[in-house]
């Protein structure tokens, strides 16, 4: 049965393709919800062409299919299941799905997950069952690094066995003498097994943030040419652009191609932009150096960074939704990126999130009896391979997304106090000043003669973290601030529930039913507390 | 009996002075240990003048004073008592003392020490008996802040009664109509009890950083003309210069004196410097904006910054000790600088003592049954007023120094990796980098494409903390890194003791006796561990 927000696929046997594989004359006009809408088709082996569409209303939509095969008919689509909400775009610096239903993603990572084994997998479903994430970042091809080291069983295409040898050094600084892939021959058992992982994950509301490209790479996927590149992307977007979960990352850590040009992205950006009908979520992913969200294809900023105060700046730098996709991993490695703790992995989900940004997880826990090399090849580390989440974080994580999921709305940053001056420009600031009371405006006369460094540090040590939604809710995470009194700033003359969160040890306790400003709540004193303040009555909302 | 290293103190009869009490002419010439000194005495009360002088050898010291009193004699000075070890001076990025000996400083902050009643100074002392600090930051003159309301029993000097109003904004915003002080007339009441507490600091081996000036203020000390600001320092250097165990802080938060000219501060710098005998150490201490620590007559750097990867950064800069007098306060008040975890507090300590650096303590923990404003202002809490340490943090202070007190010599920040590549020029990153062999140049090259913007991001989020000794020591602190396995950097082709320190739980534990450069050693996988590698066998110190 064909749903409304569901991948609906129509299938025509045909000839096998003499040349290309991927670059198959097959199109599709489907004409239904008010829409008519040209899509192409793909070859997926065994003589079956098939053309993906996804639907938006219910009703009969008709399509008509020319090029190598034909055939036209009508589909019917019922109403939505109210389960899934079709493909997320953006609302300002928010996301909502096609339906409006807003979405705050809480997201995790698992490489390697295309590359598994079932057993593996099964476990990995298993573990997302935990109901901690909405989203997950995930690899088309293989993953060659430490604890990564698994030859996949298929890859997306295969060799081209005739052609001349590909030397690269590795990600390791390994030399790799290798058979260049022929993108115009898909491996369909990849891409079926791959989409027998994505339909699992769409079942389970799971944003998919695929990761096209990456430098973690021992067999050549980082090395192809930049025709090859753009012959990958027209496959995989004839097959995968009608699934609505799917969010398309350029890279993890594109910045690593240290041989490509940034042409060469930009490029890429264009050609995925310009040939994904349904206009999915777009970003590419840094290791050092932010790639440029300002970009008109570019939906949203997706950061690797540590720094968690950086939400309300991105944000205003870019207008964009702001999903923080790499904040270190909770784990015990060597590595600085895989050893923070669960408590600093929840800080840092709290932190990103209050603020109105969006937040992924990583966990990289290993036994501490692997020993050997190979014990540390095989290890299986759940941002690698998936298996079972060992952490702590996840269930905390799994708390805030229940506390984000009952407001009525996402959060926008609400900066205050200092740090709201820190980012003022130095015009605002002087105004501000000016209107303050003369006795008060000495002091505050200093911050507008701090140099950008002061500022800087300042902003970045001592930013308060907090979000709200209008009048209506204020949300304060105090981090590993200890203080036992606390006077939240809400909108004057209007009455507020105040609720005191303990976010590690996942507690909600209502301490005030008529909390005003200049109220003074007592808090437990100790790390990791939020406030959230929701206004009484709720206002009705538009 | 008069000793090396210990305040000698030469009194004489004499009229008191008809005009000022504080420009009075007595001056002293001072022969001994291989030394003439010139130095100026002052006014006691009581007919009583003084010259006190700090005796660095052993030995007959002559004297002969001249002025308003007069007198010439001999002081037998006997050996220091190997508990005294002098004026602590600067040597590089290192403190010393006058007899050589290092002193790594663990600071504690009592602003209102020298305000408080007797018994609960008695309890200040008992408390400092803990043996966490050797350095207190205290003031000259009372102050008024929340929690700091007690109206002193003394002041620095009489009121003026027969001048003008003073009249001025006090830092809580009240307007205050006041006498201004008459600095010809200190209160020698006032002088001595200062005196007591000082010399039971130096019997307790405690340096005193003593503040001079500071905005916290509802009688007029920040409000007095510049004159008034000169006349208070030469009383204070007759006085004070000879206390073994001073250094002048020109002010707590000079930047928050907002209607004072930088001319200003310059001035007051330039008179303590041309008029201590003894050349104290000398620094300003800042809010926001920080003093120009490059300038000749600052000895070392006293910065008020949450932000504690910045020693190494300081000592290149300055080329001058690096003192972090203000990171904060260990308690749970709303305010952010008032309410770190001891935690934390301890986590700020480590990471700047391994980096070769020197904190600062304070405690703002205020009793929960605490309600009234009055109550409030009544309340004891540690970074006002002593009395007793309620933190967690004290202990833990206690166990680092002990630590490095046990070291040969003064850390020096040992910044390796990332760090110390962010922190390179361009032209000594290429370099670095081109010294590479060619399968790693392309990843590290990308390091040298970073904005600035990502390198100070980057670098205030991950600094690797360490210190070392020379190749015989390196101690790493890892902070809220939970890694399990740990390959430190030391000497090439040298031998280490490794020890694991668990900062928090106070264990030491030594867990191999030959570590070598590439050996991997396993943690426990947590917060707040640091490791310290001792060469084997210790090489023999010059």
């Amino acid at each position: 049965m064909a749903r409304v927000y569901e991948m609906t696929e129509l299938c025509f046997e045909g000839k096998e393709p003499a040349g290309s594989h991927v670059e198959v004359d097959v199109e599709a006009e489907i004409t239904g919800g008010g829409k008519t809408r040209k899509l192409k088709g793909f070859y997926a082996g065994d003589q079956i062409y098939k053309v993906r569409f996804l639907p938006e209303q219910e009703g009969t939509y008709r399509y008509k299919v020319t090029g190598v095969v034909t055939g036209e008919g009508t589909v019917d689509i019922e109403p939505a299941d109210g389960k899934h909400h079709g493909v997320v775009r953006v609302d300002g610096t928010h996301l909502r799905h096609q339906d409006g239903t807003f979405i705050s993603t809480f997201g995790t990572t698992v490489y390697a997950l295309a590359h598994q084994t079932k057993e593996l997998t099964e476990e990995t479903f298993t573990s997302l069952e935990c109901g901690a994430f909405n989203k997950i970042r995930m690899c088309v091809f293989p993953k060659h690094y430490e604890y990564n080291k698994n030859e996949p069983e298929h890859f997306a295409f295969y060799k081209a066995e005739n052609a001349g040898e590909l030397i690269f050094h590795d990600n390791l600084g390994g030399k790799r003498r290798v058979k260049p892939f022929d993108t115009h021959r898909p491996d369909f058992d990849f891409w079926e097994d791959f989409e027998t992982k994505l339909n699992r994950l769409f079942d389970m509301g799971i944003q998919v943030d695929l990761i096209l490209f990456h430098p973690y790479d021992r067999w050549g996927h980082s090395h192809m040419t930049q025709e090859n590149n753009l012959r990958y992307l027209d496959y995989a977007l004839r097959r995968l652009s009608a699934y609505p979960n799917i969010w398309w990352s350029m890279a993890n850590e594109y910045d690593l191609f240290y041989d490509w040009n940034i042409e060469q992205w930009h490029e890429i950006e264009t050609y995925i932009s310009a040939n994904d009908p349904y206009r999915h979520l777009l970003s590419n992913h840094n290791c050092f150096l932010e790639y440029d969200y300002g970009r008109e294809a570019i939906t949203h900023v997706s950061v690797q960074t540590r720094t968690c105060s950086r939400v309300a700046e991105l944000q205003k730098e870019f207008g964009k939704p702001v999903c923080y996709d790499e904040c270190c991993y909770e784990g015990n490695l060597k590595e600085t990126w895989g050893s923070i703790s669960a408590k600093e992995m929840v800080n840092r989900f709290w932190k990103v999130t209050v603020t109105g940004g969006y937040c992924t997880h990583g966990e990289v826990i290993l036994e501490n009896d692997i020993a050997t090399q190979k014990q540390q090849d095989d290890a299986v580390l759940w941002w690698a391979k998936g298996g079972k989440l060992k952490g702590e974080s996840p269930a905390r994580i799994k708390f805030l997304r229940e506390i984000v999921e009952m407001l009525p709305a996402p959060l926008d940053p609400y900066i205050e106090g200092m740090s709201k001056m820190m980012m003022m420009s130095e015009t605002e600031l002087s105004s501000m000043i000016n209107a303050m009371p003369e006795e008060h405006r000495g002091f505050w006369s200093v911050l507008g003669r701090m140099n950008a460094k002061e500022k800087t540090y300042h902003l970045l040590s001592e930013y308060s973290y907090a979000g709200h939604i209008g009048d209506e809710v204020y949300l304060y995470y105090l981090g590993t601030d200890c203080s036992a009194r606390f006077r939240p700033e809400v909108a004057a003359g209007k009455s507020y529930q105040a609720e005191i969160i303990d976010v590690w040890d996942m507690t909600r306790e209502i301490v005030a039913e008529s909390y005003k400003m200049g109220d003074e709540l007592r808090l437990p004193g100790k790390e990791y507390v939020a406030v959230m303040l929701r206004q009484q009555p709720a206002p009705m909302r538009k």
